[in-house]
């Protein structure tokens, strides 16, 4: 991902730490796998090293190409040349009367001129031939200008006398509204630059441009492991000792939010076995596990990835979320993500969603709209610590919500958004200015 | 669309002005109609009546219901309160060891307790009997807490001594480490407001709380008629007098990023009968025409509202986009878009965008993120009308892009945002701070 005016780092800035700036990528050593469960995590890998990693890991996926009506949104993954130009004709820029600018001189509300018009030019009826001095055709915005003619009177400035003759009371200039040949791109331009990501307009540019097809990054798909015996799927009514999922909901909206294409839920029965042959199934490009990452008797996964795979990093310095980890598939990228709700919503945004991004090749930057607001009360962390802090905008301030457990899924739908502390501070004071990351794109609009 | 923090008339804001606060809907008088071809526009609406009319005319559409995973996006048509607790048992925040707290009292490193566990506990295969004094049990982060147990131990601070019993070096406080009967949720708590822009979080807590479908506003069907004989569909080469729409790819981005379920584009002929027909035709919440609503002698959009519909406005008090116009076939809007791919694009923001965002139950504010700089140059308007000037961000700075013309696409594929000038301003100073409604979410990060 590469842009023109210089803000490349700040589009590359793998997370939105409140300093600190590019991770440390020299610091990086990935620990032996340890067996964690019932002992606890000895070490735990820095969130900036966690990131790095991912970053030197993971590339975007193969390019295939699309109909220009389907590529909004999709990463151009070649620059894209305009083969001809737009317009390819001289057009009118205004709806009125096509003249050659040299019969209206010296006309004047006193001594107006008089044009015969022998003819009209409408958006995909040209006017065949040619006009001479004292001639004019009624002419409609976005028709060719024809032979001869140039310039075009407007509507508003000309009066028909007649069917067959305009009068005109001003001179009208060669070339006013007339939009030239090549007025929108000329031919060569390069209308696409390789990254983009398109917008509406870039789509309509390449269709204008005869393009019908474009190459784009392949969006990613994704295999979401719901790992718990306990687990219910959405529809089910909690009982006994058996809840309802939701981390398979959140995840399939977030990593469409980050262009996959294809999100499949399974859930998984707590067991080695179970897990193992999950995993090993999975031919999705990136595998998330929901629970059993952590130091439990049924936390299977990090074992049975580093047995099958790699287990790249285990055990976060961040809170909440610090028994994430993550690890590869050959290539691709698995995500263990712990089971309770703000853990696995955390975890996702700082090592899932980024990496999915750039595996569709979007930015890695966390997509929120932010706003900046003074604090209305201290957020305390720990040097060395990340933390993802849900606050709420109470008016023009920022409030921490209370009720913090990383098993309190409503804190995040109380929230307004986060405010991620890094690992260089040990918080924020009363009063200081935070950004925070929103949850909804309106809560930006102050 | 209301909210309980005070920001409603925040999120209510119809555009983006540089001032003028709320539109002045008393002064709003619509205009009989007129037959404008080939004469001009003698008066035009200003922005803030038009939007104003639109907001009195359009409201949400139906409710339907719809499974939790497919809510995500979704606007909660009533609020869902809680039919249960979340958790409905008392659970164990930590792996470890259930425990009842008083059997810890008085453990240090020199005299520790030692308690006989019993059994285990894993999420979905509760323990089923109750423990005792100076007993234990194996317990998973997400089990039920058995009964006799008021605590768990961390893994950390245990230690197994065999396979049936734990050593404990410090007390553990009772309540420690378990997450009560409705720490997250409890029943009858309103989980969702009417209203609510449905987050990955709230459809996940809608799911736990054994919610599996849920009413929303049903979301607006498009139907684009793209006039004018010169037009083909993306895909096409251009040739002698006929070009390529974009219009069509760019409605049809616009409208799916505003919450359209489906947008069905249509070509339609230059002639009084094609477009009456087109215009009758179509059944969809929401038609948008492209092209033919100006005042050349092709443009029968306008007057063919008027008699088998409503033409409400037609003329605007802006820039681009002043032949724009609106009205409705019964309740259902109709926008009439200036063929002029920009003034198409500008037109669409301002009237069509929030007006299909608010049939999907959406805020009518403009979604776009927001960057606030001062300007390299200055930005020269008009006092009563509105401008949308496209502007690219020049480091710290923000450019006007001088290449304005309504006709140059590429002006908004070179911009990186616009910036809006209200119709009480006659522009901004060079160095002025304005606010950039950006065109791509990650231009905001900065």
């Amino acid at each position: 991902m590469t842009r023109d005016d210089g803000r490349a780092r700040l589009w590359d800035l793998p997370y939105p730490s409140g300093g600190g700036g590019r991770p440390r990528r020299e610091q990086y050593s990935p620990g032996a796998m340890r067996d964690v469960r019932m002992r606890g995590f000895r070490e735990r890998t820095s969130v900036e090293d966690a990131v790095a990693l991912l970053e030197r890991r993971t590339t975007a996926l193969a390019t295939e190409s699309v109909a220009v009506r389907d590529a909004v949104g999709r990463v151009a993954a070649e620059s894209v040349r305009a083969r001809m130009p737009v317009p390819h004709f001289a057009r009118a820029a205004m709806d009125g009367w096509a003249v050659v600018g040299e019969s209206t001189f010296g006309a004047t509300t006193y001594s107006p001129a008089s044009l015969r018009v022998v003819g009209d030019a409408r958006p995909g009826r040209p006017y065949s031939g040619a006009i001479r001095l004292g001639e004019a055709i009624a002419i409609a915005t976005g028709a060719p200008v024809p032979d001869g003619a140039d310039a075009v009177l407007m509507a508003e400035h000309g009066e028909w006398v007649g069917t067959d003759a305009v009068r005109v009371h001003s001179p009208v200039p060669p070339g006013k509204h007339v939009g030239p040949v090549g007025e929108d791109v000329q031919a060569g331009d390069v209308v696409v630059r390789k990254g983009r990501v398109l917008r509406p307009q870039d789509a309509g540019l390449l269709a204008s441009v005869g393009v019908g097809a474009v190459a784009v990054v392949r969006r990613p798909t994704v295999r979401v492991l719901i790992t718990g015996d306990e687990l219910m799927p959405p529809g089910s009514t909690p009982e006994g000792s058996r809840i309802v999922d939701s981390n398979g909901i959140v995840l399939d909206a977030l990593s469409r939010r980050d262009g996959v294409v294809t999100c499949t839920i399974e859930y998984v029965r707590d067991g080695r076995l179970e897990v193992e042959s999950a995993l090993a199934g999975a031919q999705e490009d990136v595998v998330l596990v929901s629970g059993g990452s952590s130091v439990g008797p049924e936390d299977h996964a990090p074992r049975v990835l580093s047995e099958i795979g790699e287990l790249a990093v285990h055990g976060v310095a961040m809170r909440p979320s610090s028994p994430a980890g993550f690890g590869f598939l050959g290539a691709r990228p698995v995500f263990l993500l712990p089971g309770n709700p703000v853990s696995c919503l955390c975890a996702y945004e700082f090592f899932a969603g980024p990496t999915i991004r750039a595996l569709g090749g979007l930015p890695r930057a966390w997509p929120h709209a932010r706003r900046s607001a003074p604090l209305a009360s201290k957020i305390v962390s720990e040097l060395g610590r990340v933390d993802y802090v849900r606050v709420k905008l109470d008016g023009d301030r920022v409030a921490p919500v209370m009720t913090s457990g990383a098993s309190i899924l409503s804190s995040t739908t109380i929230a307004d958004g986060v405010v991620i502390v890094g690992a260089d501070r040990e918080g924020y004071r009363e009063g200081e200015t935070v950004t925070v990351l929103l949850y909804d794109p309106w809560g930006a609009i102050t």
